[in-house]
């Protein structure tokens, strides 16, 4: 059972009809799709946020087609759903006002590199894991890592300001971007921000658009900043009975000042997903730990420090340290087959994205622990423990269920601002979390946000539906 | 002679009477001082920039106090100009309209300081140094360090987006503040941000707040991220015949993935100035490049490669390392002595502030010989070579040479926009350099801002005069 669609103005048939129109006559066929299967394919994403089946997908090849797509669409009043790679896991690209998609997969170039620099250009189609080659094999660096990274795109990234495990040394997506190439909606084209590192001309309109979910423009080149590659890469796995112990060696990791690049924990309910995979989990363990430092020289002293901190005073019931590539390959196995592993635990699963104070993750998890109780719903969580960020994830097989993981997940967003959390750390509000927006933000802030959207896309047609709460939801 | 004031509407004087009148009998006699001193000290800050003196200073002592004043003051048609430490270099808080300056120097508490969360919460009447010293008490850091720390205040930092030498290595101001507390022309206050390090919820107002200059709000606490205070220091000196062989250095250094938390170059004629004023710098030098390393585990390695970076295959004069503290705060006191050094030379002098991409440094300095040539005005330059920030001092003292100073600045301004940098490092754009911004950006992207401005100020009433061209100019 999918989200209902958010309760927004719908386009007039024969408004998209002539749109659609003038976008086949002006753009050329070949880039304006109305194929049934093109159109269904991009009317969801990886959320259970419902769509409703644009009329038309642009798969833009050039700036000039975003800006001229953005300019004809708003003539006819017809509403717009940028997409870059479709991964999102809030409904950031869902087309919730039906309308048309447009596409910028197909902006895939990267247009530069600059080791002297330190930084890159990109088309926003390009798919992080390539970039990540790309800069790589120059020796340099670019950290944000979704896990997604195989299959989603900077411009979706950007979008979302994505983070990933290593955010907790690198910092998420948006701490990369130095300037964006914007379209907005009715075909103004902005260069904002700048090729080099410091830089405080004007308002900080880069930062505005980063995380803005394609509701204020549609990214059409990202100028990022890049670091040296570190030579030097150290994993090590920590095991305990429970996930308090692991909260424990994570504040002793941190308060012994070292800053590991991931610091990724798994709870005994995942561990238990882990092994009805077949991974090779200790039996005993309830708790896992998996931390990773990098750094330009020897890591032999950080290492002494990172094994000492997740001993735990003895404590732990083991801490496995990778001496090789391929061993470190081995260590991450078990994180990165989470996702298919949940997946294949129930009929549906809903993965949660808050974030606390980090003193606050073991008062959090016994919070998740009592809505389990409470609700009846099957949960386990893992995440970003250094950035306090974690994914509690809801397991459901019974449509009949739905009722209970909506109540799970209210209690959870109510129990997380509680503890000074937020509402998201990298998934960002889209759709499914738009009516939990106001637990967190007052009005006047709420407002104060749609207020700036309308100075960008004034009609309101930019990726409609998102981030803001609507006055109510009916059915698609 | 003073930088003319930008043409702004100026407040009927009326208007003005009633409008302190009211703030006295709402906030209290003692809050509101109309003494001619206070109202003079408070016209100017550290630029040129002239500023009609307010009809009154309110001394806020807390958020309601400033949203009190900033309701009163919307409702009487009377521009506010908020103000911190007043030790800006762009007229940021130099009031252009009159009217009343609304002071938050005296909301001065450090609330809160988290060792677990890695955080803060201050008032914007907080002291840079003070906060520093009041951190490092706990083992944490704060790292930017803008040169005026002794006396600029958080507030005006946020305003401003400060910068430091040591924002090489951990970035500028804004990349410490976590969420703001800020209050908006006609009294609505605003909490945005968060507490925890990551954090996607809504549109990145925060950042928008960060560098607007006070232009779209006066902040009244600021939650800053902290980190732990690098135990291992170490300082190394490298003299050279040129400024190209100190930008090769800087190339070297950087190229060898090394990230020194401060890399400051200072050119011949800089070095001449301190040596006028008895500093004991080697004679034959005409460059001379201070770099400085910091890390939570033994720095010898890294102060090896750096050592052999800044010998650069033999042609350094020298190179000098610090053991010790003191011997470090030695090869600092050179930097440290600059600004009174260069106020010496001459009458007048007006540093820039300029950052082009760091494989710019050598054209960028090259450019600069051109234009003082071109135009006969003395200069020398110092800076934060790692970001490409350079601080260029134009030098004199005859106002007739004026014309020429300003020649001067909009060719180097030119110059650097030619190079792909920007107008501003870390000093703003105020009145300043508010005529220069079309160089840098579209109008487009100009409009779009004040399009914002007008979200948070629509009666632009807030700091006018700042940021965005004026139609003209008028002296004051």
């Amino acid at each position: 059972m999918l989200l209902a669609c958010p309760d927004v103005p719908l386009p007039k048939e024969d408004a998209v009809a002539r749109c659609v129109a003038e976008l086949d006559r002006r753009l050329g066929p070949s880039k304006v799709d109305t194929r049934e299967a093109t159109r269904l394919s991009c009317a969801s994403d990886e959320s259970d946020a419902a769509g409703r089946t644009p009329a038309a997908v642009v798969h833009a090849e050039r700036t000039e087609d975003v800006a001229l797509a953005l300019e004809i669409a708003e003539r006819h009043d017809v509403p717009v759903t940028p997409r870059a790679g479709g991964t999102g896991r809030t409904g950031g690209a869902v087309p919730a006002a039906g309308g048309v998609v447009l596409s910028t997969a197909t902006l895939s170039r990267v247009l530069e590199i600059s080791r002297g620099d330190l930084l890159c250009v990109v088309e926003p189609g390009v798919v992080t894991a390539d970039l990540h080659e790309a800069v790589e094999r120059e020796g340099l660096f670019y950290p944000p890592d979704p896990n997604s990274l195989k299959t989603c795109m900077i411009g979706g990234n950007v979008a979302e300001n994505a983070g990933g495990p290593r955010a907790f040394k690198y910092g998420v997506t948006g701490a990369y971007v130095l300037g964006l190439e914007a379209c907005l909606m009715g075909g103004r084209v902005l260069s904002t921000g700048r090729r080099t590192v410091k830089g405080v001309t004007g308002y900080d309109v880069t930062s505005l658009l980063v995380g803005s979910e394609g509701t204020l423009a549609v990214f059409t080149k990202a100028t990022l900043r890049l670091v040296r590659k570190p030579p030097e890469i150290a994993t090590v796995l920590g095991l305990y009975h429970d996930v308090a112990a692991c909260a424990e060696a994570v504040q002793r990791i941190i308060g012994g000042g070292l800053v590991p690049r991931c610091l990724e924990l798994m709870d005994g309910r995942t561990l238990e997903a882990l092994r009805a995979q077949g991974a090779a989990v200790d039996p005993r363990a309830g708790a896992m730990l998996l931390a990773e430092i990098d750094g330009d020289g020897p890591l032999d002293d950080h290492l002494a420090r990172l094994g000492e901190a997740l001993e735990l005073g003895g404590r732990a019931l083991d801490v496995v340290a990778a001496q090789d590539a391929s061993q470190r390959a081995r260590l991450w196995e078990a994180r990165r087959q989470l996702s298919p592993a949940t997946r294949k635990l129930a009929k549906h699963k809903l993965s949660e994205d808050i974030v606390v104070p980090r003193t606050k993750l073991v008062e959090l998890l016994a919070e998740v622990d009592r809505i389990g109780a409470e609700t009846g719903v099957a949960y386990l969580t893992y995440g970003h423990a250094g950035d306090g960020n974690l994914h509690v994830n809801f397991l459901w097989n019974d449509d009949a269920e739905r009722e209970s993981v909506d109540r799970a997940i209210g209690l959870l967003m109510r129990a997380t601002v509680a503890l000074g959390g937020t509402l998201s750390g990298e998934h960002g509000i889209g759709i499914a979390k738009a009516e939990y927006l106001p637990l967190e933000q007052s009005s006047e802030l709420i407002a104060l946000q749609q207020d700036l959207k309308r100075v960008f896309d004034p009609r309101g047609l930019l990726n409609p539906g998102k981030i803001f709460p609507a006055g109510g939801h009916r059915s698609c």
